[in-house]
């Protein structure tokens, strides 16, 4: 298991061999934006690859699931967007699972340990997961593939350091609906060793869509999490009306505290200065489409946490994770003034006027100091 | 002098005693947008400090100097502001720069040499010099702070080695626009000594301007100048349609490119992931008031060059540097693809279409290899 203390993940089994070939069956968990987007870009990379592959899409309602099986579309979640024919959509958790090699949790961050412990019993005892999903856990703290590792194991045959070792995590640039109307995007593709990486990517690798591979799985995670409250940070700074200069030097020391986060658990330099750490943090805090930072341009703009969550129909992510991400960054004695800031926003209702001092400081210093 | 080979700066005159209490007088040579709005900025900073300073702002037009002066209003370049009651205007090069104990020279790149030959006889041989210009010098592939130190050394009093120990630069995420509002921004200073960039640092350091400091000079002096490269690929992404994705993408591989470049020169990696890197290239890629984006829009939305530059009424410096960025990348054996890809829209007039297959790449790859 990958821990949060920093010391590097132990990997007690051996790499399962796996066909080149690729899996027969690939699922995925979550049939919203992401995972319909997600499913899309699996089902284009097989017939791009000419692979016999099932690429199925499951979704909890019956309902919706037969409607987008009907016609090749989510208008909700993907509007506009012809799905392949070659996809298959189900809602029926045993069927959707028996047989696949790759299991894609495209599940929200607080609801995924729920979902994923009932799909557990389900699940190939060979098969590899990766995450999609974005933030900590906020009643443990844990990040996604350290939860779904601790409950696999629990819950799915094979032990917690054999699910750790399959458990892979995709973060990058990558807003969806981009993707679904393939638009060119790259991504990156984090396991603990490389070969099941590499494995997992040509399974996405579609015309439109590439992924690169590392094995920076936390770091790879800490990037796609922290992004959400650095996106809050820079929604609220829109609020207020800051400009471009504000707002470029919250995302730089933004992504130096997300990095200084990312080292303390153990993960690369290079992987934050990536597609998935600076790549992600600025596709994020430059589209009008973030929900993070939808949410942070409304606290900006004067509305209480309160009114921001009324007005929005799904969750930013960023507000949950926020408080459980200072809570990381102090057990390994990391400063993070940004998320520090996000933080006395949400929780304590501190006025958004006093951010922009702390976002510029007050001394003049050198800059490696503070970065 | 700094040189382009590598080898450390050598500083052979120990540096200057400097009053604490900052120079009796400051004069910006050049009046355009960024010379107008950092002379309010010196203005402001010295009314903050509660300083007996002159800040003097000088421009080669007789007449519209007359009106600056007359107006306090710079209506051409910073429209609608108000510039601060104490700063002083002149045509007058000789008197402009009698007794400035510090120099802001915020003149064109590639009109910086001929403009400050003419300064050079006039300037105080203790004078500090502070760079505002950003790109290469074409014809000899210089660097701004070099082209200067070089100059002086020839046309002033006092040696090469002696000016490049008082060259400094500021680079940061700067619109010059919004920082003539007030919006809060935060810049870098670099010198080769640290008093000497804190010294510069107590000048501009207004309410709304927080300077930090550095004595990475070749750094900070490479991430002000390939962000313009990098910010023309960023608006032929967008003149072709491209999304946030796509954009983020190129940001974040241009910014590792532009690491590359400036650790080969002897820069540090950590300004290149502070204010005057990460900060000035996503700042300048993200506001649509940037002249190298915008004539990367016109370039992908079909225009040839000579039309772009018939278009637009100011250099896009970008355009005249990326042949030069290029050419110093190859000399110190750095690879960098996106600006190779920008200098063959360029100078060989290959189809924009051409360029997202080499921005994301052709294999799956480990990232780490290719960033």
């Amino acid at each position: 298991m990958t821990r949060t203390d920093g010391t590097p993940p132990t990997i007690t089994s051996a790499p399962v061999p796996r066909s080149a070939a690729g899996p027969a069956k690939i699922t995925v968990l979550g049939a919203g934006s992401w995972g319909t987007t997600f499913a899309k870009v699996l089902a284009d990379a097989a017939a791009d690859a000419g692979a016999e592959r099932t690429v199925c899409l499951w979704g909890r309602s019956p309902e919706a699931m037969a409607i987008l099986s009907r016609e090749h579309r989510n208008e909700r979640y993907v509007p506009g967007v012809d799905l392949p024919e070659g996809l298959e959509y189900s809602s029926d958790l045993p069927a959707a699972l028996d047989g696949a090699g790759l299991v894609v949790a495209a599940i929200p961050a607080q609801s995924l340990r729920a979902q994923l412990t009932v799909a557990a019993p389900h699940l190939d005892p060979d098969a590899v997961v990766l995450s999609l999903a974005k933030g900590l856990e906020s009643s443990t703290g844990l990040r996604m593939t350290e939860v779904i590792a601790q409950l696999l194991g629990e819950h799915a045959a094979g032990s917690q350091e054999e699910w750790a070792g399959r458990t892979c995590v995709l973060s990058g640039p990558n807003l969806a609906m981009e993707i679904a109307r393939e638009e060119p995007t790259a991504s990156v593709v984090a396991a603990p060793e490389h070969e099941t990486a590499a494995w997992v990517a040509r399974c996405c690798a579609a015309p439109y869509f590439r992924p690169y591979t590392n094995t920076d799985v936390v770091g790879t995670e800490i990037g796609g999490l922290v992004k959400n409250v650095i996106a809050l940070c820079v929604g609220i700074c829109d609020g207020r009306g800051y400009g471009d200069n504000s707002k470029a030097s919250v995302m730089t020391r933004g992504l130096a505290e997300t990095t200084r986060l990312a080292l303390a658990l153990g993960g690369d330099l290079t992987t934050l200065s990536g597609l998935s750490g600076m790549g992600d943090l600025v596709a994020t805090c430059s589209s009008s489409l973030s929900r993070n930072r939808t949410a942070g341009r409304l606290l900006g703009a004067g509305l209480t946490l309160a009114q921001v969550q009324d007005a929005m129909t799904q969750t930013a992510e960023g507000i949950t994770s926020a408080p459980a991400v200072l809570a990381l960054a102090r057990r390994h004695g990391v400063d993070m003034p940004i998320t520090d800031a996000v933080v006395s926003v949400l929780r304590d209702g501190a006025p958004v006027d006093e951010l922009a001092p702390k976002l510029l400081g007050r001394d003049l210093k050198s800059e490696g100091n503070t970065a």
